[in-house]
């Protein structure tokens, strides 16, 4: 779908957070990335070799990804200079923001006249229809969160890995432009039109008997004012078996709503328990699961010790600990792989 | 924003749910409309003069309004026939349908060489951005559902010229198609990409200081499975100081879902009052609209007695019994305009 090696785009970029698409393709698809390009106020890395974009496509580059976010997504002009370099380099140039390349004739153009793509990771197939919220079979597990930006995505991916190595089958389905880049697939439910929220979630993982589980990326968060409609579409859509808190302990106030505190975790547990039980009456909460990169050890340690106490659940770092905890309650190791029985 | 008076289109509708936004603009929009245009198969009417193209623009029409409904919004060979003549008539051609005007080309060319319009209501204001849930200053007052298709523009259309006949300043915010053409202006809130669904109520109905109410049309709702996603977003973006629950007590099963039973009110209503509190968290319910068409005086009367004994707030058939119960709480009579207290 998308040609690799990738170059990675940090633009003018100064906030780690808007770089994460860039950041996750340089995680989870390392081998496919020859490096990234910033300019010289642009105080971030991914740690890979800063390159112009001539030097990118000489080191074999197929795709500039521009693997950042801004607010709505706007196409700045910068960035278009930046694309438009791209392609006169002779690279395809990806997006996953709100405002298209397709939409910029210069771009389109360029693009055309070269024989290279515009990728528009956030354009969302165009065959949706409503959610209906029928019961469906399959394992489903959805990642929610106490806000934006919290680890979904990891935890998802993580997860899906981690049911894998204890035999079970798991596919990732991704709901987000990075999510989407990574897997190859997926639907960015934040660019579809509201009236398919939930209808996109039921395409994206439809019924099955296999007894593998759907490990489905969440977005948004309930109790964020911009984008719980957003989550709660995907919540009905998702119809999940089971669901993983996902939280960022050293976040303050919540991503883009400066003043709003966090909401705490058993009060966004227990509002996705609530209103997905719309649609899986017996959805169960399986554990929790920090982003803290911010903390040494031991205070790592005891974040996840006090979200085990708060909530009752299994709390892990995913990244630094591993998904086991949840993992046991999921699929216990000692079952035969697909026998494991629905709570 | 669309020219009047309308000749409102029927076609070959035999659905009298499908001809909606007709009736609708034949109801709240009576002086200007000059007439139905409707072909021989077409058992309905709105009881307005049946005209042909050239009749209607002889007495003065200046847009067919395409006021029909089908599932999914299909731009059928018909209907583009009948537009099209209406175009060679002499009038511009608006449609609430979710296919567009606009992407048929034959369409495009015949309204840009005789300098008319082609007006798709669904689609979306360009400049969206994702709401913040900031307080902001001004009264409003969101319609909610049991259910898709109760009566909630209805209720908003009575409520706001309830408020005015008091002598309070109050607009009618439009989020669906038929509202938007009622109202001259509005958002398509179901066809707005879901990031922004809270953002476009926010600039629907933005901060005001004069006193005045907006009266937001509530969409679909927070206990169906389809449509809860558009719900939660446009209750956030409200940030209603008072909710309003619009029900239809002849629905046995939620609209489009056979077999799910309908919610009940105070379920309803407590729900929406939870999630509401998020950005308004003074919210109040300020009464229920049933919609009692399918019943007698007397079972209305009853139903509205039984809604009030089950809600504790006044309950009325806005089309029948008129809304003054629920005036009485959000403007009472004897204060002077302008000047009642915020709850």
């Amino acid at each position: 779908m998308i040609a690799s090696p990738f170059l990675l785009y940090l633009g003018h970029s100064t906030d780690p957070v808007g770089i994460k698409t860039s950041r996750g393709l340089a995680t989870f698809r390392s081998t496919d990335c020859v490096g990234e390009f910033r300019h010289d106020d642009c105080p971030l890395t991914l740690g890979l070799p800063r390159l112009t974009m001539a030097e990118a496509a000489a080191h074999g580059a197929k795709t500039l990804v521009l693997g950042i976010a801004h607010p709505g997504g706007d196409m700045a002009p910068a960035l278009i200079e930046d694309a438009a370099a791209a392609l006169e380099a002779g690279m395809s140039v990806a997006s996953g923001l709100h405002h298209r390349l397709h939409d910029v004739p210069r771009l389109v153009d360029m693009a055309r006249s070269r024989g290279l793509d515009l990728i528009d990771v956030r354009d969302p197939p165009a065959d949706l229809t409503v959610g209906k919220g029928t019961p469906r079979a399959g394992r489903r597990l959805l990642t929610v969160g106490t806000d934006c930006s919290v680890g979904k995505m990891y935890a998802s991916l993580a997860l899906t890995e981690g049911l894998r190595s204890r035999g079970a089958k798991a596919d990732f389905r991704a709901t987000g432009q990075t999510g989407i880049l990574i897997a190859g697939s997926g639907v960015p439910v934040d660019a579809v039109v509201a009236d398919f929220i939930s209808g996109a979630i039921e395409a994206l993982a439809p019924a099955r008997s296999d007894g593998g589980w759907d490990v489905i990326e969440g977005q948004g968060a309930l109790l964020h004012p911009s984008f719980a409609g957003v989550s709660l579409g995907l919540l009905h859509g998702a119809q999940p078996e089971a669901i993983v808190l996902c939280h960022d302990p050293a976040r303050k106030e919540m991503r883009g709503l400066p003043g709003r505190p966090m909401p705490d975790l058993v009060e966004t547990l227990a509002l996705n328990l609530q209103l997905a039980r719309l649609t899986s009456p017996q959805v169960y909460a399986a554990g929790v699961c920090l982003n803290t990169a911010a903390f040494d050890e031991a205070a790592a340690r005891a974040l996840c010790a006090r979200a085990e106490q708060e909530t009752g659940l299994p709390a892990t770092d995913p990244h630094r600990f591993g998904t086991d905890p949840i993992l046991d309650l999921l699929c216990p190791a000692s079952s035969p792989p697909g026998t494991t029985a629905s709570r």
